[in-house]
This record gives structure tokens, C-alpha cells and sequence, in this order.
């Protein structure tokens, strides 16, 4: 493990060649079904990442937040489109940002539209966010608020329509790829539905359904996030095999205790979130370490079974624990890797 | 909310009277039984709650990591104490700290303490974990290794015995208060049993316990950490007060869903962390408006069901979504404060 010499605390170790294949993946399947891929950036936040999609063409991103929007804005990505409902209270911010990057607003309501008709200083472009089935927010694809949200944008002086858009959320709850597909198909089918009826571009893009699915209708852009890295969740959801996943966490050994085939390490909560998947005993997992490479979680892998602050225990077999010492490394692959590489924040290495 | 007119996103709020409050009580209490208060800094990792407790004469403290070490050593605070297991790849780091403060490291086997007498360059305080039941890690209370690491330490140049340590981690499993105070019972016990054989002093500190309890054997210090801010668990745990939790997450509102009682925030799972407490209906709480003030969590205030990224969805009563507004601030009171004051940082306010 000398590549790691110089790690001494949780660090998220990233893959570029496995980054690399992921964008490419997407990027071929943007180009195959005549999409523009305009990538959410709220899964590596980072500006590494963000030079490489730069390098390979990327121009046109999404994202999570005004403050991520201010960050890539800087780095020279010249349209961002903000995938989350107007916060009013960052219109300074909006404003400022909008001088500097083409800057794209998510709104669902007229109140919302209203707002920015009044506050607005420079041009933005307006996105409508539809509900397709994950009812955490979006307006319904019949409520007549979008053609009030259209009226008023038509007779503002700063906004300008840009586009629909949709995110399969639920798909992270499907049980097989084929209720992936069926989710968004019906995301798709009602996006061609709502372009056939107002003539406005759209856009849709979880993970789960842009890897998985070949069916893109009349769709304009597609803003997956998560496939850049991929992670235990999505292998989980057989969106992609282990060896596709490009980022693990290196973390420190620092007791063992054989008697109960338990590891602690140096990696907890505040590295990895809470986030987990649940095993087929009911019992959760909430990182792995993936040695084989195989596309397979039912190998007796050593997992983490619990976290605390900082606390990690890793459950493993005899073998195992009898190969490593206090102060070795070990990689663990995350279930999340979107809110694991947010904790990590600067603490991560490319190879 | 006016003294809110500075916030426009997911903000932590830092009743100062509160926090005062709950430190003067933990040093009332450790002043009744004669033992050290160094409380744990892990709760806030935060200069300005450092200073507070600077102010009330406290200048021993716990931590949890060397990086936390280091941030308040350089804020003053004469004595750290690591209450995590050696990292031993920061033993650089170690050296150089405990030239600026009185340091002490965590040990629970011969191969860290054999390891640190050849690699301190500046003395450094030993304190042994001891496993009392909560079985993370530690050593069994009659494990032989506890006199290899006194023995060794004993001729070791820069090594000293400091204490025994314990944490009652169990404690936040606990279905009662009277467990809580039966497994407290037990690790004083234990501890008083190891203090009899090695005329070591000790130290235990979780919450629960150190707030509960009336007996504190004979202890010389107690170490907890999340009584300064306490949070919904510790609620739910029977613990504390609603009244005496000291923080909240102001998040802004950015869509309304009167149809199915929902209002979505900016504050997700980067602000809460995806800590959650589970209802009696086995749905899943990850934070609540408190605004009574009243010590129930069964009244029907608007609690946070959903989180992802960045979203935050709060279910409520008609009546409240009636009265809220797009671009409202909501106090959302966290589960787990720990995790909560980590994930946000530098985004607090202090009131």
C-alpha cells in the first residue's frame, strides 16, 4: 500500500481511470441518444473533478446550491443550472452570480417567479420542476401554475424559459432494474407530454435511470450526478458492478479485537454519513471492503457494521484480522459516495 | 424573527444562555462529587464555545481526534486528553503537539504503547480504555495486557500512566433512565475496582450518565461532551428537558405541498446528517420544530421525515403550512447535535 504513504487520517481515495470510463460511459450515451449531458456536480463538489469534465468538454453543469453554483461559476463553467426550489433569502447571491455564468433558476410556484420578477438585476433562465412520482417536490405535471409560471416569466424583463425538468428520486427505492425502467419511462413519457403541449425543452437525470435505460424520448439534456463515482448503493440497485465504483475511503487500523472478529478504524460518521444499506439479517452496513472486485456483496467481505463520531467497526473474518496490524490502511468502499465526499471535504487523493 | 435577517441558508443557532446554563450545571455537578469536569469537545469543535468554557475556568479537555487537539491547544487549553484509540500514523503530529500542551494518548494494547516508546520525541500521558459494556473497544477490566502497558510504560522515557478511561456508550441504547443509571453504576464499579488494584485515577463521561446519575464512586474526572448543546435523543432518552437544548437549524422554506401536509427546506442530510430517531409508528424522524417549549415529543409540532442532499421535507399541520411562506426561516431542532454542529461548521450564529 505505498501509494498511501503519505495518509495518516480518513481520506477519500479516487480512481481517476475509473472516473474517467464513468464520464465516458455517459458522455457515449449522451451523444448515442442526442442529449446534452450536463452533468450535478453536488456528488464530487470538487474542482479535480471538475477540471476533468472540463478537459473532456463538459461546459454546461448542475447543482445543488447557489454556493456550488459560485464555486464552478469561478472555475469557468459557463451555464449552471441550480436543480433545487428558488431560496429568495440568496438573491444577492443570484444576482451577483448571474453576471458571471449563465445562470439557470429552479422555480414551482408564482409566488417563486413573482419574487424574481421583482428582485432579479440581470438575466436568468427559468427551470420548472415537475413531479413524476417521487413526490418529494415538483409541480404536478396538469397544475395549471405552469402556464401562470410561463405568463409571467414571457412578460418579465430578467427571466427567460429554459426548460422542465424531472428526477426520478424514487428510483433509488425501486427493487430491480426493471421498476428503474418503468420509473423512468414514465418520467420520460410525461416530460414528452409536457413538451409536445408547451414547445419547452426538458431535462431529467438520476443515476439509476441514465446508466440503466435506453429509452430517452424526446428528452433535451440529462443531469445524473452520482455515476461519476458510483457507490455501494447503486451496485446495490444493479446499476453498476463493484469494480465500476471509483472512490473508497483509506482508513487508518486502530485496535483489534479478534475475540468478536471486529476492527476499529479511524473513519466514523463524520466521514462516512450515517447513510446505510440494509443486510439480508436486518443488520446494516454502512461501508465494505471490496478486495475481489467481484460484483458480489454476499462474500464475507469485512464490513462496517456500526459508527460513532469518529469510531468505525469493521466486522470481519479470523483471517482477516489476523493479516492486519494497528496503523494499516484499509479502503472502504462507501454507500453513498455523494454525502461521504462532502464530509471528506479536502481530505482526498487522485491516483 | 428578526435577529434571523442575516440568514439565507441552513444556519446552526447557539443559544448562548442555554449552553451557559448546561455547562454551569455539568460543573455544579462535578463540583458536589469531587471530580474534574474536562468536558468532551467533539459535541461543538467550536473557538467561540471553547472560549465560553475558558471563561468558566475549564482548561482540561477531551477531544476526539489530533486535529481537534491541535485547533485547541492552540486556543489555550493547558491539557488534551485523545479519548480515541492511537492513530499511530500521526505520530508526527503527536510530537509536535505535545510540545504545545500537556498531552494525553489512548492505548488498549502493548503494540501501541511499545510503539510510542520508541517514537515520542516529548513526553505524553497514557490513558488506558477499558471496556465496561459498551463493547466498541477497549480492554476487559481483567485483561493481563493492563500491566504489560503499565509496565511498559513505567520505563519508558517519555511515557506516564495518566488513568483509566470508560465510555458508556451503551447508554444511548438505553429504553430508560433507570438502565441508563444501572449501566453508570457498572462502569463505576468496574473503574473503582481497577482504581483499588493500580492506584490509577479514572475518568468516565457520557451524557446520559454524567447528567443522570448521583453516584460517581470514585472518580477524579468526568469527560462528556454533548451536554453543552443536548438534542432530541438525548430527549428521547429521558435526559434532558426540551427547553435545556441549546441549538437549532434556522432552513430557509422553498416549496409548499399543502395537499399532502409537506413543506420542502433548504436542510438536508450535509446539515443534519442522516441521524434519525424512530417514531412510534416506525417512520423515521430526522429533526423537529420545537416550539413550545413543552417536554413531549408526541405533540403534533412538524417534524423532518425525508431527507437527501440538500432537501429537507417537514411534515405539519394545515394550520402551520397556512402560516408559512416561501423564503420563511424554520427552527429545526436536531437529533444528534454532534453531528449536526460538525457538518455545519463555520454556518452557526450565536444568540
Amino acid at each position: 500500500m505505498s501509494k498511501y504513504r503519505t495518509i495518516s487520517k480518513p481520506t477519500l481515495l479516487i480512481d481517476k481511470k475509473k472516473v474517467l470510463a464513468n464520464i465516458d460511459f455517459m458522455l457515449q450515451k449522451a451523444r448515442k441518444h442526442r442529449v446534452d449531458l450536463q452533468p450535478h456536480f453536488k456528488t464530487h463538489q470538487s474542482l479535480e473533478i471538475g477540471q476533468l469534465m472540463l478537459e473532456c468538454g463538459i461546459t454546461k453543469i448542475t447543482v445543488s446550491s447557489i454556493q456550488m453554483a459560485k464555486k464552478f461559476a469561478e472555475q469557468g463553467y459557463t451555464e449552471i443550472s441550480v436543480a433545487f426550489p428558488l431560496n429568495r433569502l440568496e438573491i444577492d447571491d443570484i444576482n451577483d452570480l448571474s453576471q458571471k455564468t449563465a445562470l439557470n433558476l429552479t422555480v414551482l410556484s408564482t409566488d417563486a417567479v413573482d419574487f424574481l420578477d421583482q428582485n432579479l438585476t440581470q438575466p436568468v433562465g427559468i427551470i420548472m420542476k415537475i413531479d413524476t412520482g417521487y413526490h418529494r417536490t415538483g409541480l404536478h405535471p396538469n397544475d395549471s401554475t405552469i402556464e401562470k409560471i410561463i405568463k409571467t416569466v414571457q412578460r418579465s424583463k430578467n427571466m427567460k424559459i429554459h426548460s422542465f425538468m424531472a428526477h426520478t428520486g424514487h428510483n433509488y427505492q425501486a427493487e430491480n432494474s426493471d421498476i428503474i425502467i418503468k420509473n423512468h419511462n414514465k418520467t420520460i413519457e410525461i416530460l414528452d407530454g409536457l413538451k409536445a403541449k408547451y414547445g419547452l425543452k426538458y431535462s431529467t437525470g438520476d443515476t439509476p435511470g441514465c446508466t440503466l435505460a435506453d429509452n430517452f424520448g424526446k428528452a433535451d439534456i440529462i443531469r445524473p450526478g452520482n455515476f461519476v463515482y458510483y457507490d455501494l448503493m447503486q451496485n446495490r440497485l444493479s446499476v453498476c458492478d463493484l469494480n465500476k465504483i471509483a472512490v473508497s475511503v483509506a482508513c487508518p487500523v486502530v485496535a483489534k479485537h479478534p475475540d468478536r472478529n471486529e476492527i476499529i478504524i479511524y473513519g466514523g460518521a463524520v466521514h462516512f454519513s450515517k447513510e446505510y444499506i440494509e443486510n439480508s439479517d436486518d443488520t446494516k452496513l454502512y461501508g465494505q471492503v471490496i478486495s475481489s472486485g467481484e460484483n458480489s456483496l454476499d462474500s464475507p467481505e469485512p464490513f462496517l457494521s456500526k459508527l460513532s463520531q469518529e469510531h468505525g467497526t469493521l466486522k470481519c473474518s479470523d483471517k482477516f484480522i489476523s493479516e492486519v496490524s494497528e496503523g494499516d490502511i484499509i479502503k472502504i468502499t462507501p454507500v453513498h459516495s455523494c454525502l461521504t465526499a462532502n464530509l471528506l471535504g479536502s481530505d482526498f487523493l487522485i491516483y
